[in-house]
């Protein structure tokens, strides 16, 4: 046998602190911290405390595989945490400080955490949930108060580390990370991210079609480190050397803006309901920016990447899982789709886009894989080496097919061009008559209205149709749209059976942890809706 | 132990041909032919062909891990053959045109490559060494005339190919292709490149720090396909599904420009002695170009990267060798460069650069690693998962050291902002009294003259000294510089005694088949140089 003779040069972590201490040490990792102000580092020396952080996991007990959770915003020391924790071989699980406390003890379990690392400021939220699961040992970070007993103080850990413990030899399939599915339906369930996985994920998003990042970047993540590991960013930044800027636990439209301006963010990431806020603190006092904006989580209105360009921001839309890492597709403009004009542009972007190169993604019905029509709708199925082939400890097998791609759940259709564009989620669909009608279709229609902020639709239980849809809506500060102004507007984009036979207006949409409208609590809510006869 | 849920998908060749098959089956593959012709294809069209003959290959008896050899310039079914030859599980040998008969014959019996797929216009050069080497199987490609006795046409064997013959299941390590050093100093010594390897290299190259490669660029990979894979272009291009232009035997400045201004060319790449070329032809025909020209093989002078910027064209420096697959370092502005003056921003240009991710480069001398202060040098070490671990067939130990790095052999600077700077190869140092002269450094300075079209400078025997640098220069035409006016205008920037002592002028500098000086005939040449009392 004819062999290769290419060195084995396995892909972990240490490739990450390895270009953190020599070509990118100098380059800054900016965070806002809980007093507002400014925390200053680098690379390299995020690099340096991360090995110290191994080395006291390891004088701890720590061994390969163990779970290190991790209750903290967006920062230096989260980031640290990002690197040294797989470093010693041991698991990050990044804990979802916005759920309820009993699904974060839950997941806790679940996972079977040996040790915390938390936020000083989020003491509280873990005081409402201590008693239901029992962490080894509460690492305190930035703490500035006494500390209860048995609590330790992260830089004092640091501090006492051992210089020269050496580190574990890792595997590139060795488990890096693990995130837990937000749960839109049923109970939150793992997923276990490799060195491999996330270092191919990492250099595969930095592709000039993906978000572009190079080491002349200035990344902010907004999504936080807690959501599938803000997308894998913060990896991404320290592959490419591109600069940090962390926002803490400060999401609101103006420290993020002041953090872009200040700083120069050229790359900034988060979900549509943060851009949305921005959008109109933007229109209501214009700052002179230009940054690409990456947006994901769920679908971003067409409207929305149409105002962003006004404000000299580029939205790119992305789409993703926490079981697909998360990319998956990603709407950049092909050559085909620059020769459209300028409308056909804005649909396009408005899409979840194209597969970036790894990953293979089909749609496909009960007769096999759909025609690129841009009509004939089917489950997006995908495959790469950045998806999950199971759940940590759960069984749901029917979420793969037989060839061993990840059956979705979102409903979509597939233009001419290639492009992906969801429609839906199977569970939101709604059964009208013999027809499915999309909810997302219709929301996305309706916040391209100029009153409108955010609309959420639902299918209410209807004696006639089995369901009909219903528009939740709220509306901007000081405006207003009629239901019959709301249906008029979109009545052109939709055959009459799919507009909603009801407009209810609302403060606030319920939403889940990871920003996406809550359609079962909606759902809930309007269970015994009246439908007038 | 607590396991990743990631899929195990392998890094294998069939990723690119699922990709030409689906996103990207409509992009172009656009090459000159040999009676000066434009073939246009597309990668779907490619991806089929390239399975027709995996399967012909596999119906031929060819087994995984054999030698396939190609001797062709750069045109689509050379691109067939880089993806159906390791489809089939066997391994794509190129070999080199370029280099002397016997020599391409002692190669194919160290490969021992069983087929051989030929252009036909390449037969005559094959006649020259076919007696030396047993191919069982010639393949004329491209063929217009009766072929002789047992040789068989391209195109009919994919034809004859069975439809149906399963591919194997490939393994990422598996052997892919196969390049075969140039040879400047003992013979050339294989190297083997695996599917993870140069898929890896592939998505590395196309960052927006390497070469920033997007589906809305036309790359035309000027550099043959026999010279370390096209640098992995072709590779590259696939994966990212950029259009493809192929210059075939045409590599003259106007039929580049031709098809460059044609087609579109966004990327070109080869080596300085084309550029150099190329620059002349834009002087005395300026046209209206814009595009990123990829320069390697060699040092480019500062002054051509210069001269090409005024005609809207941005040479990009890298620095590679066969044994690293190639791409081992950059010379893209970091922002700290960014912020440097303009001349500045030129020197760093001139540089070989920053290594890209993944890729792990120290400068050593005999006291360690040296400090990043642009005067002491040492040798480039380097480590990457495309960088070889041995030769094929060759044991050379000694080019790697104890802790896995491959010595390059390149003596090199690294200055305070990480850029490494090639002084010179070991091999070619001159050594005057007690100290070191860097040739490389005194033949960049000398092509910076405008009179000066090449130089190269060798150590020529001197009873006190040693040895003492000669340069052999090249004048552009109708131009002139006297050794006084050459010595001078270098003075400045070296030591006294790293000047020449002599000048003579020649009206081509000897080669070798990768377009580098032929240092070793240079001074066989002036081996019995008196030297002037």
């Amino acid at each position: 046998m004819f062999e290769s003779t290419m060195m084995n040069m396995p892909l972990t972590i240490d490739i990450l602190i390895q270009r953190a201490q020599t070509v990118s040490s100098h380059v800054e990792v900016v965070s806002r911290q809980a007093d507002r102000s400014l925390h200053r580092s680098t690379y390299g020396k995020v690099a340096e405390r991360a090995l110290q952080l191994s080395r006291a996991l390891l004088a701890g007990g720590i061994k390969k595989g163990d779970r290190i959770a991790t209750l903290m915003w967006n920062h230096s020391s989260h980031l640290e945490a990002y690197l040294g924790i797989p470093m010693a071989g041991a698991v990050i699980h990044t804990l979802n400080l916005r759920l309820h406390p009993d699904e974060i003890a839950y997941i806790a379990e679940d996972a079977k955490d040996r040790w915390l690392l938390i936020d000083e400021v989020l003491l509280p939220l873990f005081d409402a949930f201590k008693g239901k699961y029992p962490f080894e040992k509460v690492i305190v970070v930035d703490s500035t108060k006494a500390l209860t007993e048995g609590r330790v103080d992260y830089e004092a850990l640091l501090k006492a580390a051992p210089k020269d413990t050496p580190l574990p030899e890792l595997k590139e399939t060795d488990a890096l990370g693990s995130c837990y599915t937000s749960g839109t339906t049923g109970r939150p369930k793992g997923v276990v991210y490799s060195h491999r996985s996330t270092l191919l994920h990492s250099v595969v998003s930095a592709l000039p079609d993906s978000l572009q990042l190079s080491f002349t970047d200035c990344l902010m993540a907004v999504v936080p480190m807690f959501h599938v590991n803000a997308w894998g960013l913060p990896y991404t930044a320290l592959l490419v050397g591109a600069k940090q800027v962390l926002p803490g636990p400060f999401l609101d439209p103006t420290s993020l803006l002041d953090l872009m301006e200040e700083e120069k963010v050229t790359v900034a990431a988060g979900v549509p309901t943060i851009w949305m806020g921005m959008r109109e603190a933007l229109d209501a006092k214009p700052r002179n920016l230009k940054a690409r904006m990456v947006v994901g989580g769920s679908a971003a209105p067409e409207q929305l990447i149409r105002d962003f360009d006004r404000h000299g921001l580029e939205l790119i839309h992305a789409w993703g899982m926490t079981e697909t890492s998360p990319i998956g597709l990603v709407a950049k403009l092909s050559p085909e789709a620059k020769g459209k004009s300028l409308d056909e542009q804005y649909h396009m972007r408005a899409k979840q886009g194209l597969p970036p190169p790894f990953v293979q993604v089909r749609v496909c019905n009960d007769s096999g894989e759909v025609p690129n029509d841009g009509k004939t709708s089917g489950e997006i199925q995908i495959r790469a080496p950045w998806v999950t082939q199971s759940y940590a400890s759960n069984d749901s097998k029917d979420r793969w097919t037989k060839d061993g791609y990840f059956r979705t759940g979102d409903i979509a259709t597939r233009c001419p061009l290639g492009y992906v564009q969801i429609n839906d989620r199977i569970a939101d669909l709604i059964k009208s008559g013999g027809e499915w009608i999309a909810s997302q279709q219709l929301e996305n229609a309706l916040m391209g209205h100029p009153a409108v902020r955010e609309a959420a639709v639902i299918g209410v239980p209807h004696e006639k149709w089995s369901e009909r849809p219903l528009a939740a809506i709220v509306l901007k500060p000081d405006m207003k749209a009629s239901a019959d102004e709301l249906r008029a507007f979109i009545a052109p984009q939709f055959a009459n059976l799919w507009l909603p036979d009801a407009f209810v207006y609302l403060d606030t949409i319920p939403r889940t942890s990871a920003g996406k409208f809550k359609k079962t609590e909606l759902r809930e809510m309007f269970k015994d809706w009246k439908w007038e006869k």
